[in-house]
Formats: structure tokens, sequence, C-alpha cells
């Protein structure tokens, strides 16, 4: 789906306006997920954003596919150090201050800008593209609506399927196909140098108690020591907390979700703990209200688990291999602003978008928990986007 | 499966070889293919290699699963500033030039290291590493062996459900389930900032000839604009050349490969098309010996097709889409060393394990072309690794 003019003018707007109150003459961008938001191409692109004026897009190999998604000005990109004269080819002052996405940019790919540049300033723009994109408009909401409608789907084909006996990584290649056939593109953003991610994290009994790698709550032991998270080799067996933690994709645009299944019975210990788990989802998207500070909110809940729950050293993992978060942004990536975690500073506005993830994990009994993905609101507390049956299922 | 201590070692020496004769008293690598590839464990952690001694590995949130993984000793890392500490404490001196990866390290994290370590010089240790990685020990090619196993599987499978009708995403996704049953991990590492790769291009007719983001002969459209490569929601009709183009990782090695497919019949132009191009793989094959200079094959591969056949200008591509390469390094990752392309220095070692790839795009029509993974070996020639028989299946 191409995104409209209007969408694409106004993104541009919002970040021009940044880059003037921070005098910062234009913004150079490269990273996939932020070229296209800013363009409206997934293809690759460097973007250049002045502080006043159209944008201009310059395209390596595939200019054609480029030149009809997005709204923008559009050249051949032959070379980074041809850069500087597509800037002024296309009218626009040579910026003495130029912003860059430090978070992202290789050091080598840097030393090229500067070669090419010459005698300017950098800065880094990152956390000012990462702010304006975790609030997302009324088009972008529509888009995850319809990404939420993908794992319905997976969820129902895994009840047909589950039956003990299957290996974890044979049930997740059929949720795979499932979720692929249902729309989900397959590829999941994920900003963060060095995250790998797969489909998610499919994992059974006492699997889902290993922490790991990936820095979430239930990461599974993975394929292989060279794969380590998600699917393993080992059978689910009749009995063991299924965590069916699984993010889709559809039109760039992500959700992420979590339900808990078994076959035949499940732990009333960890039954109970998932009763724990919804009740504590609940409180932390009713406190998900416009002007609230995420780092507050994360003191509340863990607090009020604390306090009210048997649970305390169980929540987001054991000890020092414990999350720090209990939310995180989601969007055209993974793992986008706000976050929910100890001292964060973000104000939330009306329009984020927040996976939430309260989950329990006991050593030597395996994992419960559940993952929405909500949009803040208002008064009344965020809003759901992902909407599947929250309790857990018992497949007979 | 764990990386023999035998082979961690060799791999270390090697690099403290080239440390030393480079005068850069220690690397500090941090990118997951590398970290890996030198301590033997895929989960968060940095690596310290000094000139002379064992390796030190510092371990985010999850020691105990790198514990069991490596050879080496290792410490819980707390902080990137806590690096020289660590340093310190193992008993090395701190570097005075110490290597990095700058060919994937992001700016920011970059300027951690530098406050970190005040006033020491730092070198880009990258090529190196990619070099070394470049030749596959004897270990390396029997996990390689492995891994090629999956594909003819999947090869199978497909001519069981193609049928027309079937979009190109529903096939795929049942391709995608049969290789994750397999044993194919489902990540596939890729090096290159901003190379975002699933599966591989399950794509049909015209939209084999569509350029696209990825820097390869045949890309497909993809399901969005937001996810433009890869196999797309068009219908694979009867006739449609079908490619084939799949990358399967087991214990982390990937193999690459290629193979056509139609349902009923295929344009005479294409199948001729395609038997050139496995002659080209043949000669090409045969040309990867010990010694030679990668650019050199690369300009006798384009000469002999540009001389012998009439398809110079559908040789990897149209025009100024044409893709720079006829093959490419393979293993931890998708885009290694090395790389068959003009002007291209890397002198060819016994033990390099290079995907080749012969594809020939024709606008209006289709494309057709022939992959496999092969390692340099001997004068006879590289040695096959992917096994799969390279005729067009005609599926009836």
């Amino acid at each position: 789906m191409k995104v409209p003019v209007f969408e694409l003018q106004q993104r541009v707007n919002n970040l021009q306006e940044t880059l003037r109150r921070k005098a910062i003459d234009g913004a150079l961008l490269v990273q996939r997920a932020d070229t296209l938001y800013y363009s409206g191409t997934a293809q690759n692109i460097h973007i250049y954003i002045p502080q006043i004026g159209q944008p201009l897009v310059m395209a390596y190999r595939d200019i054609g596919r480029a030149e009809d998604e997005t709204a923008w000005n559009i050249v051949p990109l032959l070379g980074l150090s041809k850069i500087p004269g597509y800037i002024k080819d296309a009218g626009f002052p040579l910026p003495k201050v130029l912003g860059l996405e430090f978070d992202v940019l290789p050091v080598n790919h840097y030393e090229r800008y500067r070669k090419a540049f010459q005698e300017i300033q950098f800065v880094d723009v990152s956390p000012y593209i990462r702010l304006q994109r975790a609030t997302k408009s009324d088009w972008e909401i529509t888009r995850l609506e319809e990404t939420a409608l993908v794992y319905p789907q997976v969820l129902a084909y895994a009840q047909e399927i589950l039956r003990p006996g299957i290996t974890e990584v044979e049930f997740d290649s059929h949720l795979e196909q499932k979720a692929r056939a249902s729309g989900h593109e397959g590829y999941t953003r994920v900003r963060g140098f060095g995250s790998e991610f797969h489909f998610g994290a499919i994992v059974s009994g006492l699997r889902a108690t290993v922490p790991g790698s990936f820095d979430g709550p239930i990461v599974g032991t993975g394929a292989s020591i060279a794969c380590p998270l998600g699917p393993s080799k080992a059978v689910i067996q009749a009995g063991d907390s299924l965590i069916l933690d699984f993010v889709t994709a559809v039109n760039g645009y992500h959700t992420d979700q979590t339900r808990v299944m078994a076959y035949g019975n499940m732990s009333p210990d960890l039954l109970a703990a998932h009763e724990i788990a919804l009740e504590v989802e609940e409180r932390l998207r009713k406190a998900l209200i416009p002007g609230r500070i995420a780092g507050d909110i994360y003191d509340e809940i863990v607090t009020w688990v604390s306090e009210n729950t048997p649970y305390d050293q169980n929540f987001m993992g054991i000890g020092h291999t414990r999350v720090g978060f209990i939310g995180h942004g989601i969007g055209l990536e993974l793992d986008e602003l706000p976050i929910i975690s100890r001292g964060a500073k973000d104000v939330l506005v009306s329009g984020m978008v927040v996976a939430i993830e309260p989950k329990f994990v006991f050593p030597g009994l395996g994992a419960v928990g559940i993952e929405d993905t909500v949009v803040v609101e208002g008064e009344a507390g965020a809003r759901f986007l992902t909407l599947s049956p929250r309790e857990v299922i018992i497949v007979r």
C-alpha cells in the first residue's frame, strides 16, 4: 500500500520543525525504517530533508520502483561522494550542520560522509526521529489494526495442530507458514545493533525459563548454539506451558502479541500466575494515559506486583536476567519508543503504540504471561489493537 | 553443535598473528557472526582478543549459556565503560592500538568506546576478519555439507505442491515451513548495513525481471511496498519460469542455491538460456582455483558470455540494474568474501566457499539461472557443496 502524500508531507513537516528548533540545516537519512517513513519507499535510498523545502530522494540501482512510491524529487545515487553535489543541484545550500542516524550508522559509512562533506558539523538526529515515529497518525493506526488481524488466524491454527510429540520448531514452522499465507511479510525490522529476530518465541516448558541473547523476558533456547533463540528441537509435552509470542508485519507495520496454550492441562500454579499477568496487563493498559511518564508507570506496576502478588521474584525474568522493561513501542520497527522501563523520561502522547508484556518466569516449572499491542488514546487507558482472547487455551 | 576448542584456538591464533603483523595490540569484537566465530557462543557478548594470550569474553545478562559454549575466560559485562577494567583485571595491558569492526559498528557505539578507552588509537580490523573468515576449516566445510542437505528436501516438496493458481507467497510459505522443519534455523545473517533478507527469492514470471533493493540479480517484488523483495501476492501461472533462490542455515552456516521450475511448460527461449547458465556455472566452477584473482575470473566469465552467447545484455540483470558480481563468499553470513566481481583483488585460497550464481534476465519474458555453493580446493576447480540436479524441473 502506498503511503499517501499528505501523510508523507506531515511527517516531513514535523521533522523540519525539529530541525529548525535545533538549528540543524538538514538531515541525511539512510536507515530503512526511517527512509520508508519519510519517503514512502523501502528501496535502497538516501533521503535529504532540508529545514525548508521538498526532500530529495537519492536512489541506488532501482530508481523506477522508488520513483513510483515516493512523493519527492528523486535522482540516481551513483556514490556517497556525490551527495553534496545532488543537494546543490536540487537548489539547496550545503548544510553547515547535518543530522545523521548515529545510533545505526556504521563508522566506515560515517567516515565516507565526512570525506564527502568536509568541514561541516554532524549531529545525531536519531533521538528526534525515534521520538517522532513513536506517535502514530490515524493512517498508521489503521495499518496496525490490519496487521493485528494476522495473529488470530495463527492462534486458531495453533489449536488445530498442537499435539504432544511435535517439536517446538516443527510446530512453529506450521505457524510461520500460516502467518505468511495470512499476510505476514516475513521480515521483522529491529533497530538495535546486533538484535536478531525471526518470527518470535514459540517455546514450551522449561525452555521458556532460560534467559538468552535477545532482550526479552522469554527468549527460548533456539535450534542450535548458533541460533540461540526461539523454538528448539525439543518436544512439546502434554501439560507444558506453551508460549506463543509472535510478531507479524503487514505494510511494514508490526504488532507483537503473546498467548499461552497447553495440551491436556497446565499446572494450577502457572494458571494462577497467568491470571495475575492478566490483571497486571489491565493495570498497565489503564495507566497508559497521555501526559504520564513512562518510568513512573514502570515503577507503579513493579511496586504493585511486589506488594500484591507472590511473584515479585518471577516478574519479567529471574534475578540479574530480569529485563528492564514491561512494554516497548512498536510500529515500523519492533523496538520503538516509548519503552516502559525504570527511569524512562518519555511523556506519553495520544497515538503512541506500545506492546505491553507482563510475564512471569518460574524456574523448574515454566513461564506464563500475556502481550498485546495497544494505542495510547485518553483518560480511560490505552486501547487494544490486538484482540485475541487472553485466557490460557487448553487443547484437548 | 559446540565449536571444538581446537577450532576456536586456531581461529584466534590466526587473528593474533595478523594483529602482531599489523602492530594492533588487541581486537574488541561485538558483531554477532564475528563473536560466534572467535568465541563459540552466539549470546550477547563482547570478546577481547589480545595479541598474545587467551581471549576474554564479556557477556551481557546470559553468562550461563555463553559460559557453557565458549572455551575462553568469561566475565559479566555490566557496561561498556567498564571494559578497560575487565581487560586490566584479566592481566592484559591496556591496548594503545585497538581494533574494532568499523564496517558495522554504529557511531554512537564507537563514541562510547572512545570515552571508555580515552587517548588510544582505534583501527578497523573488519577487513582482516572478513578475509580470515573467507577460508573455511575442514570442520566448517563439514558443517556446510550438512546445511546443504536441507534444500533438496525443499525442492522435492516444491514439486509436490506446485499448482497453477497458488500465489508466490503462499507457495513460498510452504517451502519455508518445510525448510524450518528440515533443520533451517530461520535466521539469515547478513553483514551489509541495511541488507534485509528473509528466506530468499521465490518469484515467478515477470516479477523475476524487476530490480529491487537487495543487491542480487533476481530480487522479486515482495508482499508490499514496505517489504519489497521476495515472493509477492501474484499468482504463479502455468508456463511461468519460477525461481527457487533459497538460503538455509544450520549451526550458523549458510548455503545459497537456486533452481528453476515451471508448471506444464516453459518458453524454449528461457530453456535455452538456462542451458547456457549451466555452462557458465561450469566454467566459473572450473575457474575457481587456488591462486587465481577474483576480479580476473569475473572478467573472464563476462567476456565469455559476451563473445559466445546471445545474452550479453541479459547477464546478471538489465542495463544499469545489472549487479556487479557473479559469486559471493558465504559461511556464517550470506555476504562474505571473496566476491567474484570486477576489479576484486582477493586471491583464491583452498577452503574458500563461494555461492556462484550465473543468471539471465529477459524483460517481458522472465528469468532463469542457477546457483550453487562451492568450495575452492584444487586445480580441477571448486567442488559442489549443494547437490540438487541442475536442470529445469517441469511439473505436470
